[in-house]
Order: C-alpha cells, then structure tokens, then sequence
C-alpha cells in the first residue's frame, strides 16, 4: 500500500497516536476510488437497527441481505463500510480484506421514542478486532440530557480502541431537551458538536450537514459580532471544519433525506469547497438498485476526485 | 455426528464464529427428530418462573418434577430443551449427553408487574459451560424504556458466550410503554424485534408469530406503498425471515395459547411454508399428559420434516 | 460422619454441584438432634439488624450476647445456626466447629421503612469461608419492585458460593407494592417464591407458612379449576414442596409471632406431615430463657423425630 | 509495646480478625494517657470538610494548619488521631509513629443540604496503608434512604481493611426522613444504630450520646413493658453498651456542642459509669486555643483513668 | 533543573507523596518565567468544549488551531498549560518536554444547561501518561447535588494519578442548587471549596477570586462574630490561603470576565499581596493576538516575580 504525500500529511496530524492506529487510519484514506485524494466517501448501514427492516431495505430488498451491503461498498470504491455487530459478522469473513469495516458500538431503536435519546452499547473493541475492523464507530447525542454519560462512555471505549491500534469514527448528532428541533442543525450547534468529538478524541469526526440557523443566543451574539461567515453551505463546512481543530482532524458529512440527486451533488460540492473530508451516505446509496447507487456514488466520488464537475 | 448438507448450508451463515460455537450450533442442529433437516423444535420451561408453579404445572402435575421435562424432551425428539439455571441443575447430570441444553440466562417474574418490565439476570455463561449447554437463551423487550440496557447487557454476555463456544439465542418479545397491545404482535414491530436480535449478534432468534396489524406510521407507510406481502400468516412468518438478514440467521416463533391442536398444526404449516426454522413449544406441551404431548410434538415434527402433511 | 441413606438420597437430589457443596449440604443434614433424618432445625438470629437490639433481646437479655446463640443452637442441638456477620464474627473462633454456620450476606433495617424494601450487602462470600461457614443466606423480596434487582444479586452470590463449595439458603418473603399484605403469605404466593428461589439455584428454600388465601386472579383460577388441594395446612405444605422442584429441593418454614406454643407444635406437625423439610426459628426460642428454650426446641425436634407426637 | 490484662481481655472478643488487625487495635488501646486502660479518647478532625474551613478553626486559627492536630492529639495523649485524607496527608510523614492515626473514607459537606444524607467516599484502604494508619473509619447515617448503600460500601471496605489488618471504625449517626429531629438521639434508634454498626462487622463503634426519647412505637413498648432502664445518662450508656453484643465491642460517645466545661465531664463521668469505652471530642478540644485544650482534654482523661474525680 | 529554595520548601509540605509526584510538581514550580519564585501562571483552554468554539476563538481565530495554545503557553513563560484530551492530544508529540501539560479529565458543555451540573469523564491517568502529562486537572462543582459523586471519582482518580506519579490539580468551582448565583462566588463558600479540594488530596487548588458575600448564615457568624478580615481582596486571598491547610498546599485563581487589563493587573496584586500562589488566565490571554497576549501575560508574571509594580 503506498502512501500519497497528502495521506502522510493528514497522518502527520495525529501525533499521540500509535503506529497501528496510524496504519488503520492510511488503510481508510487509501481504500476504493478516493484512495490517496483525502477524501472519502463511507457507506454506513445502521438503519435496520435505527428505523426497522422494511423501512430501510423494502425500497430494494437486496438490502436484507447483509452481504449486498458488502459487495455495493467494494464495488462502488467506496472508503469504509460501516455497521453493528450483526451486519459486520454476517459479511466479515467472505470479504475479508476488501474493504475497511468500522464496528458501531452503540446503536439506538425507534420502538420507544424518547426526549432525551442515548443509545446501547451493541458491540465492543475486541468485537472489532475479531472481526478485522479499521475502526470503532460511536454516536453521541450533544444537548441530551444522558449527553455526558455518552461522552464518558466514548472516552473509555477511545482509550481501548487507541491502545488496540482502531481509528475512533465519532458521529456527533445534536439531539434532546437542551436543542430546538431546528437547534439540532444549527451551524452553532454542530461546530460544538464538532469540537467536542474532537475534544474526545475522535480521529474522524462526522456530522450533519448544517444550517444558517443560530440556535444559543451567546454563540449568536459572537457570530455576528465577528462575523463569521456562515451564509452559504461551503461557508458553513468551512467553520466546521475550522472548529475541528481547525481542519487538523478529519470531518466528514452526511445529508438528511434529499429532494434529489442533484441537491446531494450540490450539497458534496459544498462540503469540496468548504474544505470538508467526504461524505458519509447510507440510504441514499443502498435504497437504490445496485446499479443506480454506483452511478450515484460514482458522481459523487467524482465531484470529490475533481474528476467530474 | 454426521453433518448433512443442510446443516453445513446453515453453519456457513456465521462465518464470524469459532468452530467451538459451529459444533454447539450444528449439536442442535443435528439433534432429534428433526437432526439434520435445518428445522428445529425446541421445548422451553420457563413457565414457572414467569407465571408461577400452579399456573404453569396443575394441568399436568408431572411438571413439578424438573426431570420431567429433560425426559419429554428427549423422548420427543426435541432439538433442545431450554430452562433457567434451578430446572437445568436439576437434571444435567442425570440426562448429560442426551438432549442439547439451553440456559436461559435471564427471567422476570408476574409477583409485580410493570408498565415497562425488564428481566433478572437469572444465570451465567459459566453456569452453562459447567452443566454442560450447547448455549445461553436471553430475554429482549423491545419497546420498553429499559430495553437499551438489555440490548447492553446481551451484547456482552453473547461476547462472553462466543469466546467460549456458546451458541446465543435471543427471545424477541415487544412489550412496554412504547407499543399498544396490538402493537407487540404487529408484524412491523415483530420484523424490526427480529432484526434487532439478529444485528445484537444472536444466533438463533424467537419471535411471536405475528399478526396483520402495522403498529407504528412510519413503517406503515413504507409496508403500504412497497407492497410488502403480510396478508397471510405465511407471508408474515417469509418477511419476519428476510428481516432476519435475509434468511441467513435462524429464526424460530412461538405462538400463544391457542384454541385447538389444528389451529397450531395450521401456526406450523405457515412457519414451514414462509420458509422459518422451527418452533418453540413450551405450555402446548408439558401441560397436556405425556403421551397426548409426544403425539402432539410427534405432529408438529412431521410437519416440518414432510411425513405429515 | 456417617451419611444416612436418607441424608445420600437427599444430596442425589444435587446433581449438578460440587463434592465441596455436597459435603456441607451433609454437614447440616447431619448434624444434631435431627441429625441423619432429612428434617432441620435452623436457628436465625438476625432480628437485632432487622427490628434492634431491644425488641429483640430485652425479652432474654442474656441474648445480647452474641455467644448465648451459638450455645443455645449447640445444646438444643440445631441443624445449623445463621446470623449476620458482626454476630458470627464475635463467636466463630470460640464455637469452631461444634454446630454448621451459615452467614446471612444480605440485611434490613427499620429505621426507615419503605413500601418496596430491598436489603443491604452485609456480607461476602469471603467472610464465609474464613468464618468456617458451611453456607450463606440471602433475602429475596418477591413482591418488591427491587426484586429483579435482588435475584440478580443473589444469582451472583450464589455462583461464587458453589464454586467454594457453600450451600446456599434463601429467605424467600414475598412483600412490596405488588402484593396485598394478606397476599404475603397467600399460599399461591408463597409457592410461586418457594419456586423463584428453587430457580435461581438455592439449595435450601426458607418462607413463611403459607394461609389458604390466594392472591392472584390468573393462579386463583387455576387452583380452582385443577382443585389443588390447599384447605389445610399440611395441604399447603405439600404443595409448596410440590411447587419446589417436586420435593427435590429441601424447603423448611417458618411461622410468624404465635400465641401459644400448641399451636407451633401443629404447626411443626402440619410440616411433617405435609413432607417440609423443618422448620426456622428465631424469635420463638431465644426471646425466651435458656431451659423454656431447650424443652420448646426439642418438643418441636421431637415432633420432627417422631420421638413426640 | 507492653500489652495491659485489660487489653488482652479486649481483644479476646475479636476471635474473627487476624494479628494484623489485634496488633493495630493494641495500638489504640495501648496509645496515649490512656493506653492500657481499655478506654479511649479519639481526636476527630473532619470539621473542616463537614462544615466548613471559618466554622472549624477561626475560633482558634491555629487549627488551619494541618499539623497542629497531630501536635494537639500527641500531646494531649489521645489514644489516636482520625481525619479525612488532605488533613492526614500533610503530617503523616512529619510525625509518623507518634500516635495511632484513623483515616475517614468518607465524608459529607454542608453546601447542600439534603433531607436524606449520604457521604462521598473520600479515601481509601490502601490510602490508610500507605499513610501508617492503624484503621479506616467510615460513616453511616442509619434512617437515611440512602443507608442500605452505605452499609453495602461500608461492609466491601471493611472486608478489605480487615484482610489488611486495619481496625474499623464506624460512626453511627442516624439521620434522615426515617426519624424525628428527636429521634436521631433517641435511645432506642441510638442502640439500634450501634448494633447495625456492630453487625457490619465495626471493631469500634462510635455514637452520639443518647437521650431519653423513644422514637420507634414498637420499641417503645418493650422498653416499657420490660423496664430496661434508660432513666439516666449512665444508664442509657450501659443499654447502648449491651446493645453493642453486651459490651465485647468497643463503644465511644460524642457529645453535641456543649454549654459548659461541667456538662462535658458530666457527661464522661456517665459514659464511664455506664461502661462506655471512652470519648471521641473534636471542636470541643480544637476550637480552644491549645493550653485549655490539653487541660481540657486531660481533665476527661483524668476521669476516665480515675485520677481525676 | 535546578531547584530554588522557595520550591524545595513547597515540596517539603507534600511529605505522604512520592519523589514522582514530587519531581512533575517541582517542574511546574520550576518552569517558565516564574520558574523557582514559588508562584504559578497556567494556561487553560478548556473554553472549547465549555462554551463552544466560535464563543472561543472567533475572537482570535489562530486559537482555532490546537498547536496554536501550545506555542502561546511556550513563548508566554506559562508554568504549564491545561486541556481537554483532544488539544493536548493534537500537539504532545510536537511541543514534547517543552511546557509541563495538565490533561483535564472531565468536561461540561452547555448544550444542555442543568441547575445542579456535574461533567463527563473525558481523558484518563493513562491517558495523561502517554501524553507526557505532569499532571490531571479535575473540576468538581461544591453546592450540587451531584457534588459527592465528584468527590468520590476525584478520589479515586486522584489515588491513581498520585501512584503513576502524577500532579492532581482541581478545579473547585461551587455550583448548583445549594447555593445563590452570589453565593458561588461568596468568601465562605469559596474557602469551604478550596479546603475540600484539599481534603480530597489536591496537591494544587483553583478556585474563582472570592467576592465579599457572606452566603451561609451559620458560616457568616462566625466570620462576624472572629472578625475573619475579608473586606479586601487580597484579605479574602489571605483566607482562602489559609483555608487550604495554612498555606502548606498551592492555591491558585481564576478571575471572571473583567472590563480592563488594570483591573486584571490589580486583581494579580491582590493575589501576590494576600499570598496566592499564582493565577490560571484563560479566556483573557487567548482571545487577544498573540503580541498582546504576550505582553499581557509578562506584565502579569512581572507582577508576581516583582520586575513589574
């Protein structure tokens, strides 16, 4: 596996971590299309567990079949494959080596649906190793009131994962009494949510697309005071990314369900100019018949690569 | 033991497992009447800890006795038997070696009884190996607000029951604040209950055969427009499956108490026809006396196996 | 220590632990009066944790002090004598090995009364065995809304008492907010606790005298319908023997505060006759002087042997 | 180290503990103006952590430095010294082996005030190894919701101390919504509380003097029916004894704050009367300036040795 | 490194720790410009995760970049410089063994605003360890009701951080429902919080400059009726100084938000004249570019070092 100079350099940014940490995250940066770039593109399938079976996998039932999730990852050339325990074993040992895995460590259902949401702990570090994982993949909920209990947990399962040489993939969803509805993508918000993954030590960080919107009146008054550019959506990457350690941790994206393929291709050409790490799509890509999700997410591997508009 | 070609089939689903869980798992596989055709009947007795003595053996006061039951379900031909710690340390020696044990490592009692139950825990992964089981057995109660810390402790007991070559098998049982009554059968809620063992990590899962209703909007909607087939109790029995990582994990259902012996003759019918593995048969059968429940059990088995209709 | 045949019947009962159980299982059964018959009498001492000092000894002051207890279960000749730690500490070394131990692990104060009570850890596994104990107790409250708590705590216990060899004796005292007060004692109550504890591995079952009240709807109709024989007590007692294993497990009983000393020699004689295993008694020997104690102690001993009618 | 008849006799009572744990209780009782005499005066100095740094020391501001208490216990001849860590951590090199030291594992603050009590745990077993210390003390607060907590954490301690050869002292102040404001001294609950101490396992027992209320109705009544003498101070003393396993544990009282100089060595001359084992005295001895407490604290001592009347 | 006289004489009040713990303390006193004076400026940015990252840095957005508070704590001559995992972890390898770094160990953010806060465990000892860290930094909130949860997971981490050799440095911050908002700031309060910190064996206190308030009336009579001087600021340092064991453990101190530079200057005075050890300078050092920053910093150390007025 070689190494670009722009993977050696995002590398350079994690000096407390060990050879092997270091190794798995190279592993992530090389894999598939945008292999080498700084990009990536992460297919994560935890919808079975977060919304149901027929909710995530009735529009293309191919998708009940934990193997397809598997095969789309690889053959898409996409960075990483993500999913709990469950999924991760059904595939782990047929495609052993052909994608990197990152174990979810805690997953959440919708059969009681609560203000302040936290979520179980449904797999472990040594599950990620037994299974070849690059990585761990752990959520917290920022604005629950369980939030300091998530970031506590986390801490633990980092500090395990660190010193069994795993990459930390943190998704940082703001949630709960603390937020608005609409607080919840505030771009406020989601810089706080941001940093403080990255205060946990996250090696990836990954967040919701935000809004204009200015959710807690002190963050406001600082926001305009200074100015902070945040009209536009690159502008608003770019000030996630500044608050992730400013751009000296990786931070990838997810939208929320879209109109459209071409608002995803915009919303990927922001997260490019904002200087955003990639992308993380799941039901976008697999709710689709196979070959409509490569073209899909070819198109956005290529507004990544620079190799399409 | 030989291993037909159905059970190999079925063994190669759990590429992630030691050798030490395939053997447990191809022992029930390969036990009893039904050894070797990758259907399963497996007699529970819980029933006294869950409803108490009377209630579960005045109908057949046999059942007082713990070695009753080891004897019905050898004689039987049973694939297992599965009992919590006391009924199984009652026996296990006396019956070693000759029926597939399962300890039910979790249990609740009906001594108080609450909106949003949750279960003691009732035995260990140590418990088992020294009695000598091919695995543990563990209550969920999805959608109940104690649910997150079941899916929790699961998780780790089932990491401890792999690593030393346990097989897991999860009782899915919808119940709490977060459904109607309706609700817990509904074959959204049952499909979603089934994928949530499965994506813990569950080897075999048991579910309630499930009705027509679709308890939660969301899913409603998704069923409706997909047409997702749940008109039939066949059909249900065929989606519960395929929520169940596309027929690639063993699913097995129990049904209520029902009215007749044709009604459940009908339950079994439809189990093998939706394409399930088997059933589990507990009040059906110890409470009846031992003949009626070895022609009882007898039926059911040749319902699976063909040499009844 | 010569085993009779019937004290050999008893431990083939135990199939599934250790010679180091066994042989202290034997250590009771063998030992005093009713040593070698199959019958027990348990001295408790643990009212002065559970009601104080002087509701408990102002009565005999001489049991202030913790050696008169040890002596009194010695010289009335008891099967075994239990009490909290603190009291087994102050006369262990003194009374080394001259009557069986057994060290309640778990306690419960009156100075606040709650409506759902749970005990205190009082006790290890640890301090019996460097006290000499032959076995621990433990308290479970079915009824409680800690009760799940309770039997999860005592599964534990219980795995690391057999696995040291220990006998393990459950208090099983139904109370709490599940429960009307009169249903405390109701005989299918106290069957359903006699079973719990039976489940959850103990090898002797301690409850109360079971009233022909029953408590709950769904068992009520049950003993109806099957006519469970429950009129009398000696009835009531072999069902709850029935209920505990078949009589395969040892279950002895204790009675509330009585009028007269006739009728807790009924009492002793409905057990007997009802095939209980003894009898426990606290407050009835020791609140008494030493030879009213003697003389009531073998009075019921006596009933037991057959050597009193 | 010559060790008293009277000493010997104490710990004849302690068959259950090891040399370790006789040697340093020796230590105790051999310390000081009192050594030998099997009475006891213990310097407590925690003060600061319950009430406040001003409320403890302005009256005599050399108590702000950690180091006139050891001074103050050394030269007033206290039989040992008991503080929370901080305060222990900053002599324990400087005067080491200079006089017994007991380090209190946990500790309360007033800046916030709860109707139900519990206490932060503040030090640890191996804290007191490593600081010389002869013993842990520990506080419960029995008639506190929180109590059946404190006693499990007190018990997993004391287990740990005892296998370390430590003393345990346990300070038994009943407190909470389970008491009258009156009852908290009353001397039913005060026996009550000194018996649990007891129980648990406690070498010495350390409670506030009782008064003449009896809180609990049932208690009431036997301490009516029987006549147990609680008229006086000295005679609630000698029931607090016995209540103590009938005085084979050591028992010490506080007192509150005191109007006078006489009521405190009144108060002595009762406790000594009744046969209570000597006087725990904190800000009666430190909030004086040195010269008063050490004439102070040798006048009780006087009265407890018989020099003085 | 050599050691001042001044330093040996600090080291010398910390006689129950170990020559690690003593040589990380003796390069905190001896680092920097104030290095050998016996007093401390640290550099906190923890404001991140506290306050969010625009509220932090949009003011001066270099501190964006984590090595950014690395090189200001260098070049500035700070004593050491305290953060959260994630900031320290993004520049331990490259600033290595150039400032002494604190790893804080637990956070709050305000995404969700509670009356009685408590903070998430966020870094470890080991994590400290790995980092080259001298010390863990703590914050504990006196006045919540979470307040004795602090407490006993400060101990135990303490105890941990003290045996690897480590400084232990708390944040005692009075907070919550105990207490008025005046009150958090209240002299008697913040000297009770500063003598707890060192009862829970802080080698190093923070706490926030005390204003005159008087919060608890128990506490307020007594500094009445000792005529406690606290009218100035520098007396109010004087007794907070004196509330931590008499000046034998480092006290240092944060101001608010403050409207000039001089007032910051006097506040410096206050504390040098009252007998503080130092200060911790947040908000107000990186918020500013870093020449200002720099030359706000020297005026400060010159205040304390005596080259400034």
């Amino acid at each position: 596996m070689a190494i670009t100079d722009r993977v050696r350099e995002i590398l350079s940014w994690y000096g407390s971590d060990s050879p092997g940490t270091l190794t798995n995250l190279a592993r992530m940066l090389s894999a598939g299309t945008l292999g080498g770039t700084g990009r990536m593109v992460i297919l994560p399938v935890d919808q079975g567990f977060e919304h149901g079976p027929a909710r995530s996998f009735a529009p293309n039932p191919a998708g009940y079949d934990p193997r397809y999730h598997f095969q789309l990852a690889i053959e898409s050339g996409c960075s990483a494959y993500a999913a709990p325990l469950g999924f991760l074993e059904a595939g782990a040992r047929e495609f052993a080596g052909q994608v990197p895995l990152i174990l979810k460590l805690n997953n959440h259902d919708v059969l009681y649906e609560e203000k302040d949401p936290i979520q179980a702990i449904t797999g472990s570090v040594r599950d990620a190793l037994r299974l070849g994982c690059v990585g761990i993949g752990y959520t917290i909920y920022p604005g629950s009131t369980h939030r300091l209990d998530m970031y506590t947990k986390l801490r633990e399962l980092a500090e395990e994962a660190k010193a069994n040489g795993l990459v930390v993939v943190v998704w940082s969803y703001p949630r709960g009494s603390g937020l608005s509805k609409e607080g919840e993508t505030g771009i406020d918000v989601t810089a706080y949510a941001a940093h403080i993954a990255a205060q946990l030590g996250a090696h990836v960080v990954k967040v919701k697309l935000p809004s204009a919107h200015l959710e807690q009146a002190p963050a406001k008054k600082v926001y305009e005071s200074h100015g902070v550019p945040v009209g536009t959506l690159a502008e608003r990457v770019r000030h996630v990314v500044q608050s992730t350690f400013n751009g000296r941790r990786v931070v990838i994206f997810s939208g929320g369900p879209t109109a459209s393929d071409e608002q995803v291709y915009d919303e990927v050409r922001a997260i490019r100019d904002g200087g955003g790490f990639g992308s993380i799509i799941g039901r976008n890509s697999f709710q689709r018949k196979q070959p409509e999700a490569l073209k899909f997410l070819g198109t956005i591997m290529g507004i990544y690569a620079g190799t399409h508009k």
